[in-house]
C-alpha cells in the first residue's frame, strides 16, 4: 500500500492560474477507484503503486491534449510495507494521536 | 500571501515510522498563529511567506533537539501576488468549482 | 523528450547514511541505455517518458530487496514537446548562454 | 554543513520557456559566495543553512521584479550534522566509491 502525493502543473499557459488544468487532471483520477483527496498544492492518492502510477501517468498526458506544450509533475511516493494500515487517513490519524 | 507545502523527514531513525518526529515538528507550527492544514504527505500553510518561512526554520531545526543527526525537509511555495484570495481553502474551491 | 529527476531514500535505516542504497538504485540505472547524471539531491535521467518511469519504478523497489521497509521517492518530471533538443545538456547550457 | 536543492519557476509566463527566468535567479546566487551547482532541474548549493536559506529568499524573489505574478519554488534541503564533510561534492563521491 503506498501514498502518493502528486502535482501536475503546465508551464507557458497564457495566464497564472492554473486551477483549469488541474480539475481536468482531476477530473481523470476521479473516474478511477482510487481513493484520493485534493489539497491546495497537490493530490493525495492511496492504494497499489502500481495502479496509483498508471494513473498518474495519464493524469500527467492530459494537458498536453488541452493544448499545453510544456507540463511539469511532480510525484512523492510513500511506500510502507511493514504495515497494513498505511493510508491517507492513517497517516493523519498517527500524528494527530501523538499531538493529544 | 503564500500557500507552502513543507514535509521534515529524519533519516537514520532506529523505525520507519516518523510520526512522532511530524507530531513535534507540528506542535511548533500550531503554537503559531498562521493557518495550516496537516496532510498524510506533509503540512500545508498559508500566510506572509516570511513570517511562514521563519516558523518551517524552526520546524526544520526541532528532530536536531530531539535526538536526530540528520534532516530532510521539502518546501514548496506557491506565491501568488495578482490576487487575494490566494488561500489554502481558495485554491481547492477553484477547482472544485470547475469540476461541478 | 523528458527530463526527470528522481531521489530514492529508505526511511528507518539504522543509519543516517544513504549512500549505500542510493549506489544500489544508481546500479539499475547505470545498467540501461538511458542518459543519466547522478547529482548531490537525485539523479537527472532523459529520454522517453515511459521508458524512464519504468526504470524509476524498479528502482524505487531495488532497497526494498535489500531490507528496506519504508521507501520514499521524489521523481520531478518535467516533460516539453515544442522543441527537440529538450535534454541535460540543453537545458544547463540554455541558461548559462543567458548569463553570458 | 548543508546541501540544499532549489527551482524556482515563473507560471502564466507567456512563453513555456523559463531559461531566462532561472538565469535572472542564477545571476543572485553567483553575486554570492556560496559554493553550487546548476543542474538541467534545478541549482545545488551548499554551505551554512541560514545564509542559503536568505539567498533562496531573494532568489524567490527576483521574477516578481521582473514582471512574473506567481512563482512556484522547491526548496529541498539536506541537512547532516554527525560529519564535516557533508558537501556537494562529498555525496556524490560517497556514491561512486560504492558503485566502484
Amino acid at each position: 500500500m503506498a501514498v502518493v502525493f502528486v502535482a501536475i502543473t503546465p508551464l507557458g499557459t497564457a495566464t497564472p492560474s492554473v486551477s483549469r488544468w488541474v480539475a481536468g487532471v482531476e477530473r481523470i483520477l476521479r473516474g478511477t477507484r482510487l481513493t484520493s483527496q485534493l489539497t491546495a498544492m497537490g493530490t493525495l492518492i492511496e492504494g497499489d503503486l502500481d495502479e496509483i502510477l498508471a494513473v498518474v501517468r495519464r493524469m500527467h498526458e492530459h494537458p498536453f491534449t488541452e493544448g499545453a506544450v510544456r507540463v511539469s509533475t511532480s510525484i512523492q511516493i510513500d511506500d510502507r510495507r511493514d504495515r497494513p494500515d498505511h493510508s491517507i487517513a492513517g497517516k493523519v490519524r498517527s500524528v494527530e494521536e501523538k499531538l493529544k
